[in-house]
């Protein structure tokens, strides 16, 4: 009987925790599930006689080391700073390790001794990364296979509202953490352009956005995620003229998020005097010029170029910014304002479910033709619980974990899934689910 | 017989070395000019026979005690994170210290015990910060002795060409660190305005300017420092409604310097690929957003909605932005690049003059009516070696010392020369050498 130790029981696991449980009777599996709060991990695991919910401290070094010993298998679902912790101890207690988290380059020093050990520490194994890495390594391998040489990568993923409950004016709703939203972009992205380097920085990155049409969901937008130059190696397209990856949202959503980046209000490196007391039009009024002659409606509009009918001030308008209500946070960044001010606004509905949305384009040459092929995915959520950001996160790992316990994925050191022994089944299986790609020719201008 | 100490004999000190070896025969004093290149200080002292240079390491320990301890009072003109250790051996050993350096958090803690010793550490004696904390005091304490309530003070300094050698398109050459004009700005700024707090975020720094006409010297531009808040305690204005320190540029600079800060050459945070072999023109073509039917100059124009003539593309093509030079840096970050760029072109002629140009505003109420002060102070160099930066950043200090030696200021503490007892003589002396302030009225609208 093999041991399956699931560190973090929180909102991506449910879906995890159930395929595993379901897979633990026909495996003869035991399933624990570790969390800070022994109810949570009791809630998911239920009554399920496969089952094992247990309270778990990852900072309590008796606790890992006993909990970790008992496993075959560790899926570490806490948040990605935590990781370190886990994974060295399940070197020292020579344990595998799943997780849908990115390979920092501390773990990646962590290769030569996991492989010394025959131990596989597979991460990235949820949507993003995860999903994305799987289904494009997929295809590029198949154009390599052909013979083809490929110009430009394009991919491009999206957390979204589904389009039957998208009924605000910024056409988007938090489906998962807020302050990443709000942060997001923050830096200097980096992308290749037709063998040219290029570098966008933050207050640039929402202007340089591109069309992106998916399947029957229609048009989206999509701006630069900030290294998209890394994933050159990781695919193995090291010499590729043209690689960009990006977040998608709906035509609109960017011009006027750049509002607030042009403002300066998403900055989290200092605290707004008097936060606490302020209301969000005086909050918004510390980042425009004064001008006694024209109400702040008005400087809105002249500082950023808007005619009266904008639907971007119409979105300003929509959120509260110019509204005296009392924002009551004491000591808050802008960043943490603006926050507050959103996920009041963008909050889901009780019945409201979300969606994926994820796009790659490839383009290649074979026999001095240029290709085109696009490979889409749209998922949408069940419910409120059964969300698509939970399944499309926890089921690939659980995938991945029921195929390396029964020995279908052999494999050893830090390893993501762009080798075909995981991606194969992995997205095989997920289609299962309902997670397919559809693939589409296109032509190259 | 008093022993002066003078850490570090770079540009800014020639001036005051000079000014304490002529007031050393009257006073008898013996100046010591320490230097980690002995040949720079015995430059500096020459064969005067109340000098001697010796070389001098502040990070060697038995030096710096040895030193320290024959000395009654020590300038320190090290580089400002040097100053600490400076401060604490001056403390340990019981001198008193004199700089042209901002006082710290962390020196600003050393207070008490400076005090307990009876020591007097005097700070931010050069220009800015300096001279401008001594004339804006004098006519603040004169406003609130004839019972005035200051409503707004604006202050602004620029270091820039002298008009006769103002010869090129930017109204700019460089007559202090390159690195810190390419890195200017950078945070947020922050001032209040008319009562309300305004946070300024450096991609919207450049646009907000403001004019200042000085004196005989016609128009310039101001736009904000970093934190202009501090400075309502550091001059007694807590309750001020507008606050605002600046920087001085000739008008149409900061127009043109915002187009580096929009397009991100002016990051510091990371390399650029190539950065050796590739030219300008590709540097800055890797910030442009690709388009094969307009040339580099065409997407520029476009992307800063520029007409064909603008003078801000004469001012960036006058640079070589477009030139096809090699760049020749390793593993630049574009800041670097920018800044090589700037210093072939913004480089000083041999016969070249530089100027300091400062301004306070000052607005009051008395009796109801408000009243506005300018008060004004321009001083042009003498040469490639007496600077307006040098002579401006160093006789104060030396007038300090000097004042300090005769017992004019009785002071203790970590001090900045906003006390009465040392402005006031301080600038009158600088009188004696044609750095003196004009005071004009003016009507606030």
């Amino acid at each position: 009987m093999k041991t399956i130790f699931i560190i973090g029981a929180g909102l991506s696991t449910t879906s995890m925790i159930d395929y595993l449980l379901e897979k633990a009777i026909t495996y003869n599996w035991h399933v624990i599930v570790g969390d800070m709060s022994l109810e949570v991990a009791q809630r998911k695991v239920g009554t399920h006689p496969k089952g094992e919910a247990i309270e778990f401290d990852i900072s309590n070094e008796m606790l890992r080391i006993e909990q970790i010993g008992r496993a075959d298998v560790v899926i570490s679902m806490l948040p990605s700073f935590l990781h370190p912790i886990a994974a060295k101890t399940c070197l020292e207690l020579k344990k595998h390790m799943f997780s849908a988290s990115y390979v920092s380059k501390e773990f990646k020093k962590m290769d030569k001794a996991v492989r010394k050990e025959g131990l596989l520490f597979l991460n990235e194994m949820g949507v993003d990364p995860g999903i994305d890495h799987m289904s494009a390594m997929k295809v590029i391998n198949n154009i390599k296979k052909l013979g083809g040489k490929m110009t430009a990568f394009r991919s491009f993923t999206g957390g979204l509202i589904a389009p039957k409950y998208d009924n605000n004016p910024w056409n988007y709703k938090f489906t998962w953490n807020p302050r990443n939203v709000v942060l997001a972009g923050q830096g200097t992205a980096k992308v290749i352009d037709n063998g040219c380097y290029k570098y966008i920085p933050y207050h640039q990155l929402f202007k340089r956005t591109e069309r992106v049409d998916v399947l029957q969901y229609g048009e989206f937008e999509g701006y630069p995620n900030r290294d998209s130059l890394m994933y050159r190696e990781l695919y193995s397209l090291e010499n590729i003229p043209t690689m960009i990856r990006g977040t998608l949202r709906r035509p609109g959503y960017c011009k006027a998020w750049d509002i607030f980046v042009q403002l300066g209000v998403t900055d989290d490196s200092f605290s707004i005097k008097n936060s606490e007391t302020l209301t969000y039009r005086e909050f918004f009024e510390t980042f425009l010029e004064a001008d006694s002659n024209l109400t702040m409606e008005q400087r809105f509009a002249k500082l950023f170029n808007l005619e009266k009918n904008s639907t971007i001030l119409y979105k300003l308008r929509w959120l509260g910014v110019f509204d005296d209500k009392i924002i009551g946070l004491k000591n808050a960044t802008p960043a943490q304002i603006l926050q507050k001010l959103l996920v009041e606004k963008w909050k889901l509905d009780e019945d409201d479910k979300d969606m994926i949305a994820m796009q790659h384009q490839f383009e290649y040459e074979i026999d001095g033709k240029i290709h085109g092929i696009k490979s889409s995915m749209v998922y949408e959520g069940k419910d409120s619980v059964q969300t698509a950001m939970a399944i499309t996160v926890g089921i690939p790992v659980a995938i991945a974990v029921k195929l390396f316990l029964t020995g279908d994925i052999k494999l050893a050191g830090v390893r993501t899934p762009v080798h075909k022994i995981v991606y194969e089944p992995v997205l095989k299986e997920l289609e299962e689910f309902d997670i397919r790609f559809i693939e589409e020719e296109y032509v190259v201008e």
